[in-house]
């Protein structure tokens, strides 16, 4: 009998991942697509993208033999909703997959992607940004998480705002030219215009030409700033840091119970994993406020879906934390 | 000879709005009819509004009369591009009008209609925000007014957005429900769900239907809940009228030249001029920072510009001040 497979996959808004792996820990496949969550996305256009990324790391293997599957997604109700359960259930088959799906949070599988623990806290800082409570890798008490217009204090997108905040105050003659204007305003708008009112109507009308969650785009730019030294970004940098902190601190405040069972803390989302200075004075501030936590970077949520749907599934004389440093943080 | 009228306009992005007085002060005629900013709405429906405030303002005289015309925009500078100017005076023409018009930022009219005094300091505040530095009656320095996805602070549309922000608080179970977030729910929702994460989806979702800027539709119920003692929504004013205020302080701040000549605090816009708590809050705030300084609130925008029109065409012996006292705040 051919041993069975597992299959974690990890539905943004931005790109659909999934990973198909043995219970040894072995990576089998991989594939990636477009954003395939059906709340950001047209359904059938968004499943499309879900089966691209299953096809590609389905390719070489009989998907019969995949005995367990955890889908992550962000708001993840939607996939109960008939409509749209209806067809991601035929794209399921149409892949050829025959076995059940568990559907789960994405701060759930983000989780899993950065430690094999059962309890901690996510802090994931992307376009948008939320901090979660996992307990028993279950979703409890959230903090932020709802958007752009909302909240979302802390991420790309509130980094690209600031930016564009701090450009504003320039050009309106309150602040000299920082470097970290001068790349906004070069990309923006072609050229660095003196400040005066009509250089400000110039950015507030090249801001409204693309849809307001655009403005994460400048989320590298403030980053790059900052770590070469520019003030401005840096302050915006600091600023955003501790908003996420804050929500981190809001999160383990509501904590009851024992300190040991806290957990640790992962860190995710492309502001926080890779090396950014907001990553950086994340990081700091963690260490300085919580000195006995352990911090993590999560790895691929396509990963850790894939170890949560292997966890079931393992003999008991497996480790499951064995398999996790095989799968999320491959050698 | 029949004596020489003055027109005032003041158009802004929900309402434009005419009057017509005499040198006297007496108004003659008034009008008012739909937004008819022409960056805000297209050209021919913006000035179509227009047309409408002044024939309704000008029913009663021959057109011919009047003498002198001050028309304040935001954005007045659309007003001296080919296509736009064109179209508003062909418009201009149509209703008979055959004197020049002077186009003035709508913060010199909002200031024009609160004093008569040539220097001073602007705040005004209702969907948006914004400061001004007023000198000679034009325009100065600016703090804010970029709008609500970059700045605004303090405005309408912020009280709207923090009274649902503090909701999304409730519903995600950090807060206990105050009779703000009962109100928003019931208003948002038709119902108060439960504390949870479907509730708290539910509001986003609900928010996302309309445009941003029309959470400043949630500004009212903010300040009647505030009024009716809500901790949570006098919480909410509080720092609407903090951040209003460090913009004055800002202004104010970068003022050269003897105290004497800084001139009154003119206070406009709908969240100022009516008797709601986020006034009573910067007024009693001004108090405190600025003891010496008047504080006055704007009447309405079209007198202040029909006033502006005046001034020129006063004989010496007709003291400006007595002009402004009767049309802008008549008996």
């Amino acid at each position: 009998m051919t041993p069975p497979l597992v299959l974690g996959l990890d539905i943004g808004g931005t790109s659909s991942r999934a990973m198909l792996a043995d219970l040894d820990g072995h990576r089998i496949g991989s594939g990636s697509a477009a954003g395939g969550n059906p709340t950001a996305h047209e359904v059938s256009q968004a499943f499309a993208a879900v089966e691209a990324a299953l096809r590609a790391a389905l390719a070489t293997v009989d998907p019969a033999r995949v005995a367990g599957a955890v889908v992550g997604m962000a708001g993840v109700g939607r996939l109960t909703e008939s409509g749209v359960a209806d067809q991601f259930e035929k794209m399921w088959h149409r892949v050829g997959l025959r076995c059940p799906y568990r559907a789960v949070p994405d701060a759930v599988v983000a989780f899993a992607a950065g430690t094999p623990a059962p309890h901690g806290t996510l802090l994931l800082a992307g376009t948008g940004a939320i901090a979660a409570r996992i307990r028993d890798r279950q979703l409890g008490r959230i903090c932020d998480g709802h958007g752009w217009l909302l909240g979302d204090l802390g991420s790309g997108f509130w980094l690209g705002r600031e930016a564009v905040r701090a450009t504003l105050a320039h050009l309106d003659g309150w602040t000299g030219l920082s470097a970290l204007a001068r790349r906004l305003l070069d990309d923006l708008l072609g050229t660095v215009p003196p400040p005066g009112r009509e250089s400000v109507t110039a950015v507030v009308n090249a801001v409204r030409r693309d849809p307001p969650v655009a403005l994460a785009r400048f989320a590298p730019l403030v980053c790059q700033a900052a770590a070469d030294g520019d003030g401005v970004a840096r302050d915006i940098v600091e600023r955003a840091a501790g908003h996420l902190l804050d929500s981190v601190a809001q999160i383990r405040a509501a904590e009851t119970g024992p300190r040991a069972e806290a957990g640790p803390l992962v860190l995710a989302g492309s502001l926080l994993v890779a090396d950014t200075p907001v990553s950086t004075a994340v990081r700091a501030g963690a260490a300085l406020r919580w000195p006995t936590v352990t911090v993590t970077l999560a790895g691929d949520g396509a990963a850790g879906a894939a170890w949560l749907a292997a966890r079931p599934l393992l003999a008991a004389a497996t480790p499951a934390t064995t398999l996790h440093a095989r799968l999320v943080h491959p050698p």
